[in-house]
């Protein structure tokens, strides 16, 4: 879909819910919408998108000429140093009633534009945008599995490579290291979390020698061509005891489970539940402590997340992860997680690495 | 300075400016005040920092194993997937009147807040951390110098290495790892403009080939210990044209101007000034398209701005780059930034790489 079309859609959307002005800062609606990202600075840049007429992007005279110009989609006004880009920003916007703000956009700008544009009704973007972004059509399928085919290619080099008398910091650098080698653009994300840290599902990499017999759980991801790669698998050095494996054989059960759940017409929560009811099954329940899995595209967490109280249907086009974990505290911790695109035919998955805990020095 | 003394200072710019409660999620702040940073994702972190009594920091479950418990200054309260944290948080700051908000903060998570806590007023938390942020102790300036250490040592090693033949794209990587390996928890930046790319000053690094002649712009920085580097260094494969050479004896002797400015008392658009005036004697302040610096600490850029129009004057413990750049549309661009601490004794470099066109192969 080219960028005007997405603009034209966003403002059929616009007309739907009322919304007379979107304005769109840093995150993915404004690279999704025009190609454009802007830099998570304090130098405001912003897409002004009225509902009919023309848009303006509202952006800093010294990052101009990164724009790349579609004046069939929008026209380029930079502002000076001296200048107040809020102001720039709220002369686009006079009159507007309801106004939709991009959802990561920083609360020094949403309230400085609320005090200029008082009056005005502000909304999150997402109720304009999160419709659009959560359907993937097939380039954006195919970007996806680019980015996948990427950390896959990780996941085969990091079995080969040795692990013990390594800090968890060192692997986390090879992790990154290796995704920009690989073609992405940057990293997000590179969890290492040994033995008993592990335990800790968002663990921070550190200081911790990795030693024998422990396991280690490796979650990673980054952008690629816009689009977000996200894969967990475990290693051991050496061996796992035996309740980690009798865990882990759980665990592979329980996300098999959820990928063959995730037909179209699921809603996300049956498919969270059929990923969890393996895990309380083997009476394990307590401790799988996050949802199964979050949408995934040119953001690495968006719509649709495969949780309890979701009740939306999986399309054709959603893309999320399946991720289910089981976690004991002081003792070790697991995850399995691959990223998958509901399809008329069926669940796609777009990771193949191989999932059972690879066995490294 | 201990996170409790901090917290009490803060408390006591709150009841200056009578503000009830202070919200802060991701950014700087948080990890200012608690030690604590928040992850960048849709599951809510916020401290809810009342100006008197005790302190909270609502966190996802599955990220409370990673906060380091400090009873001294704030209790955790976790929150399950189903839960509403927006309810936590508002449930500690019902009644207030006046609250700020971390500058950071997403707006969907402001939006919700404004909607549930309806009647209070939202200001900026910079209002409450900035002055305290904006004066370094001995121990900050520290991190910043170690920091510094390190991209000096980069510029080092870069100077001995190949440029022709490689892709910006290629180099910039190398600035990654670099910056990694040198102990950095993460990079934040790494610009790397050749030739007729450099005139665009936020340039993002692409497969443009540096060849025989090319002017290169090396701008980088990251994390380390929690406090940032930012370094730019010119090199050059070859010869630069004369036009260049010229331009950048100007660039040398602006950047100096600018740091012998940089005396405590003296306000920071007159630090500019001194920058920029040499720049405009030898005729080309058209070309220096930006404000001179910004200040720099937890955050990459943050007070003080050395920019026309802030009439703050310098204090001990300001942290800042002096960074002036020349710009020429469609041949060259140039830049050299070293970071600078106002002292009573002066300004102190805390950049020390050679500040030459290195010459490269």
């Amino acid at each position: 879909m080219t960028y005007p079309q997405r603009l034209s859609r966003a403002r059929g959307r616009m007309r739907e819910l009322g919304i007379d002005v979107l304005l769109l800062s840093v995150g993915p609606d404004l690279p999704y919408l025009t190609g454009y990202e802007a830099m998570p600075l304090e130098r405001l840049t912003m897409l002004v998108l009225p509902r009919e007429g023309e848009a303006v992007l509202v952006v800093p005279r010294l990052e101009a000429p990164r724009v790349q110009e579609r004046p069939d989609a929008f026209r380029v006004e930079p502002w000076e140093e001296t200048d107040d880009p809020i102001a720039r920003v709220a002369a686009h916007a006079t009159g507007a009633g309801e106004i939709a703000i991009g959802d990561h956009t920083w609360a020094r700008f949403v309230l400085a534009l609320q005090a200029t544009l008082d009056g005005a009704r502000f909304r999150p973007a997402s109720e304009v945008t999160a419709p659009l972004r959560v359907v993937k059509d097939a380039s954006e399928v195919e970007a996806l599995a680019a980015a996948a085919a990427v950390v896959d290619g990780i996941v085969a080099e990091m079995r080969k490579r040795a692990f013990a008398g390594r800090t968890e910091r060192d692997v986390h650098r090879e992790l990154v290291e290796l995704m920009l080698d690989g073609g992405h653009e940057r990293s997000n994300f590179a969890i290492v979390a040994s033995g008993p840290n592990a335990a800790s599902p968002h663990h921070d990499p550190g200081e911790r020698v990795i030693g024998d017999g422990d396991v280690v759980l490796c979650d990673f991801g980054g952008t690629m061509r816009g689009y977000c790669s996200d894969i967990t698998r475990m290693f051991v050095v050496g061996e796992a005891a035996r309740d980690v494996r009798d865990a882990y054989e759980v665990l592979v059960a329980a996300q098999e489970a959820g990928v063959r759940a995730a037909l179209v017409g699921t809603a996300c929560e049956d498919v969270d539940a059929a990923a969890r009811r393996v895990i309380e099954d083997a009476g394990l329940g307590e401790c799988f402590v996050h949802r199964t899995g979050h949408g995934i595209g040119m953001d690495a967490h968006e719509d649709p997340y495969i949780v309890a109280g979701n009740d939306s249907p999986l399309v054709p086009g959603n893309a999320f992860s399946i991720e289910p974990g089981i976690y004991v505290a002081g003792r070790f911790g697991l995850r399995l997680e691959d990223i998958v695109v509901a399809t008329g035919g069926g669940p796609r998955r777009l990771n193949h690495a191989p999932r059972d805990i690879a066995v490294v020095g």
